[in-house]
C-alpha cells in the first residue's frame, strides 16, 4: 500500500488509502462460544460500515480437533467455529489467527472475550505488542472481588496495557444471539462518549440493541454480582416457594447489587441497573443458567450434598462463579462491617457453606436493617 | 364505655378507655381472595400492636352459599372465607360484616380491596358515612387510563370521600401470601410519612415485608402498566424465543412503564420502579399470571384466534386487564403524539388487535427513537 500523505495532490487511490488508514481494525481476542458470536455480530457490521476494515481478526487458542485438523484452519475453511459455535456461519471476513501477537498487532479496536482467569496472562503477553492508540472493550463476566475491592477486568487491561477499556455486558446467552433472537446489551464507558458510540455501532444489529452508559464499574459489577442472586433464586426454586417469593428475592438481590456497587464506587449510577446489564441479565440468569440450576439441586437436597459434589455431577468440569463470588463478597462485607446491611448476599454464602439451611434465604428478620439506609450513601465507601 | 375525659382524676380503667379511643380501628372493604389475605395479615398485627384495636371488620358482599348459608355468617363461624380463601384461618378478630355502612362507620383506617369497577359505586354509597378523620389505602390494581390521564383509584377515593388515600402494591399473589410464603409490598404515600408508617406497621410481618415510598402515582401506575408488559412477555413465550429475549422485553417494558408514568406525573420517581411494586411485580406477572398465559396462546395461534375467543375459553368469564390497558395506553400515546417513543406499548396494542403479527414484538427498527430521549423529560407532561 502506498504511504499516505506522500503527495498533496493525492490520487483517488491515495484518498482511498488514507481512508483505509483511518478505518478501525478490529481483533477479537477469544474464540469460545460468546467470542465467536461476538465475531459474527461484529463481522456483519464491518462489512456494512465504512469506518471499519472489513476483516475481523479472531485470536484462536489453537486446538487439535478429533479429526486431527487444527481448529483455526477449520474455522477459516468453513467460516464456522465447529467446536464452540457449530452450525453458525461467522462471516467470510472473520479470520481465525492462532498467533496472539500477530492477531493484535494492527488492531485499533481490541475485543476481549476469554475466560476471566486467562486475562492476566494474556495481558502480560501483550505488553508492548499492541498499538499505542488501540481501544479495548471487555465482554468478560466474573472478575474477582478481593478484600481491597473488586479486581475489574477493565482495570486490569488498562493497567497492564496502558489503554482505555470499555465493557459490554447484558442479557446475552450466546446461542440465542447466534440464531439472531432479539436481545440487548449495555456498553459501559469511562469518559469518551465518541469511543462508546463507536463500540455501539460495531455491535448493534436490529436483533442486538446496544446502549451506552457512562459507568464502567456499575456495568461490570452487574455481570459478576448477578451470579450471587442467581444462587439465591435457585434456592427459592429448590424450596418450591413460587414466583412471588422468587421475584422478591430477585428484587432484593438487585437492590443489594446496586448498594454494594455504590458503596465500592461512588461513581456508580442507579440508572445502570435499569439497563440490559442490570435487570435484564439478572432475569435471564435467574430463569435459566447454571448457577440457578445447581443451587436449585442444592436446596432440593436440603443442603446435604455440597456445591462441589453437585457441580462435579451436573456441570462436567465447569465451575460455578456464583458460589465463589458469594464468598468473595462475604469477605468484603465482613471485613468492612457491612454484613447486616446485605442480608441476601450474606445468606447466600452462609447457606452455600452449610452454616444455614436453604430456607434461611427468606428468613429476613423484622429487625434486619433495611437497605434504604444505604440509598445515596456512597460516602461510606 | 364510659365517656373519656369526664373526670380529670381518671381511674386506670378510664386511662384505658382513653387509649382505646386513640387506637386505630381498621375496616377492610372487600373480601375476595386478596381482601381476605389482607384481613389475615392485618388481623395478626392488630392483636400484637397496642396502637390498633384488635378487631378487624371486613365488609362482605353477601352471597348465599350452595349450602344455603350466608357467606358472612360462615366466615364468622369458621374464621375462614370458605368461598374465596378456603383452608386459611383469618384470625378470630376478623369480623365479617355484610352491611357496608355499618362496617365502615367507626373505622379510622379503611382498606379498599374490591374489583376496580365497583369502586366508584362503593365510594358514592360511602359519602357522608365515614369518619372525617379516616385514612384510606387502596390495594386495587388496574385503574383505567383515560385520554385525559389515568383515572387513579386513590384519586377517586380522595375526590369522592374527601380523605387522604395511600396505595399498597407489589408482587402479591394472594394464595402464596396466604400460606405465608415470603413476599414484599410497597406503600405509596403522598405527603404524610407518619401515616405511611402506620400502614407499613399494619401490614408488615416477617414473611410480608412492606416499604413506603413517597410516590402514590408511580406505585399505582406500576400495578396497571405491568399487565401490558405481561402481554408482551406472553407473546415472546408463545413464539418460543427464550429467556434472553423475554428478559429484554421485560426490561424495555419496565423502561416504558417508567417513562410513561413520568410523562404523566412529573412527581414519579425512578427509584419506585426498583421497589416491589415495580420490578418484582413485573417479574411475577411475566412469569405466571393470566395476561401472560393468554398472550402466549395468542402467539402460538399466530394471532389467528382473537383475545376475546381465547379469554372465553381459558379464563371462565374473567377478563384480561392487559389488553384493555394496552388499548387505553395506546389512545393516550396516539392522542399526545408519543407512539414512536413507546415501541413496546404500541406493538402490544397493534398485535392484540391483529394489525401486526406477534413476531412484531421484537422487531425494533434500528431507527426507533430510544426511550432515553425521555429520561428526565417530565416537562413534556
Amino acid at each position: 500500500m502506498a504511504p499516505a500523505f506522500e503527495d498533496e495532490t493525492a490520487s483517488e487511490t491515495n484518498f482511498s488509502d488514507v481512508e483505509q488508514l483511518h478505518k478501525s481494525k478490529v481483533t477479537v481476542v477469544g474464540s469460545g462460544n460468546w467470542g465467536s458470536v461476538a465475531a459474527k455480530l461484529i463481522a456483519s457490521n464491518t462489512l456494512k460500515l465504512s469506518s471499519f476494515h472489513d476483516e475481523v481478526r479472531m485470536w484462536v487458542y489453537e486446538e487439535i480437533l478429533p479429526s486431527g485438523e487444527k481448529l483455526s484452519e477449520v474455522i477459516n475453511q468453513n467460516n464456522e467455529n465447529v467446536k464452540y459455535l457449530p452450525g453458525i456461519k461467522l462471516g467470510k471476513n472473520v479470520v481465525a489467527d492462532p498467533d496472539l501477537e500477530h492477531a493484535v498487532k494492527d488492531a485499533t479496536m481490541l475485543v476481549f472475550v476469554t475466560p476471566h482467569q486467562f486475562m492476566e496472562g494474556i495481558c502480560k503477553r501483550l505488553v508492548g505488542k499492541i498499538r499505542g492508540d488501540a481501544e479495548a472493550i471487555s465482554l468478560i463476566k466474573g472478575m474477582e472481588v478481593k478484600m481491597e475491592g473488586p479486581c475489574m477486568i477493565s482495570t486490569l487491561i488498562t493497567d497492564l496495557l496502558g489503554i482505555n477499556c470499555c465493557v459490554l455486558m447484558g442479557a446475552n446467552i450466546a446461542n440465542e444471539i447466534a440464531v439472531e433472537k432479539f436481545s440487548e446489551a449495555t456498553v459501559g464507558y469511562r469518559e469518551n462518549r465518541d469511543i462508546a458510540e463507536r463500540w455501539v455501532r460495531l455491535f448493534s444489529t436490529p436483533y442486538f440493541m446496544v446502549s451506552a452508559v457512562q459507568d464502567v464499574e456499575g456495568v461490570e459489577l452487574c455481570g459478576t454480582l448477578k451470579n450471587v442472586v442467581a444462587i439465591a433464586a435457585g434456592f427459592v426454586d429448590g424450596l418450591e416457594m413460587g414466583n412471588n417469593t422468587k421475584a422478591a428475592i430477585m428484587r432484593i438481590g438487585l437492590r443489594e447489587m446496586k448498594a454494594f456497587s455504590k458503596l465500592l464506587f461512588s461513581s456508580v449510577r442507579d440508572s445502570t441497573f435499569f439497563e440490559s446489564c442490570g435487570i435484564a441479565d439478572l432475569i435471564t440468569t435467574c430463569l435459566g443458567g447454571r448457577n440457578r440450576k445447581v443451587a436449585e439441586a442444592f436446596a432440593r437436597n436440603g443442603g446435604k450434598r455440597s456445591f462441589d459434589e453437585l457441580e462435579a455431577e451436573m456441570l462436567q468440569g465447569q465451575k460455578l462463579q456464583g458460589v465463589s463470588t458469594a464468598r468473595e463478597v462475604y469477605e468484603v462485607l465482613s471485613h468492612r462491617g457491612w454484613l447486616e446491611l446485605f442480608p441476601l448476599f450474606t445468606a447466600v454464602h452462609e447457606i452455600s457453606t452449610g452454616r444455614l439451611p436453604p430456607s434461611a434465604i427468606v428468613e429476613y428478620s423484622e429487625h434486619t436493617p433495611r437497605l434504604n439506609v444505604l440509598e445515596g450513601s456512597a460516602q461510606y465507601c
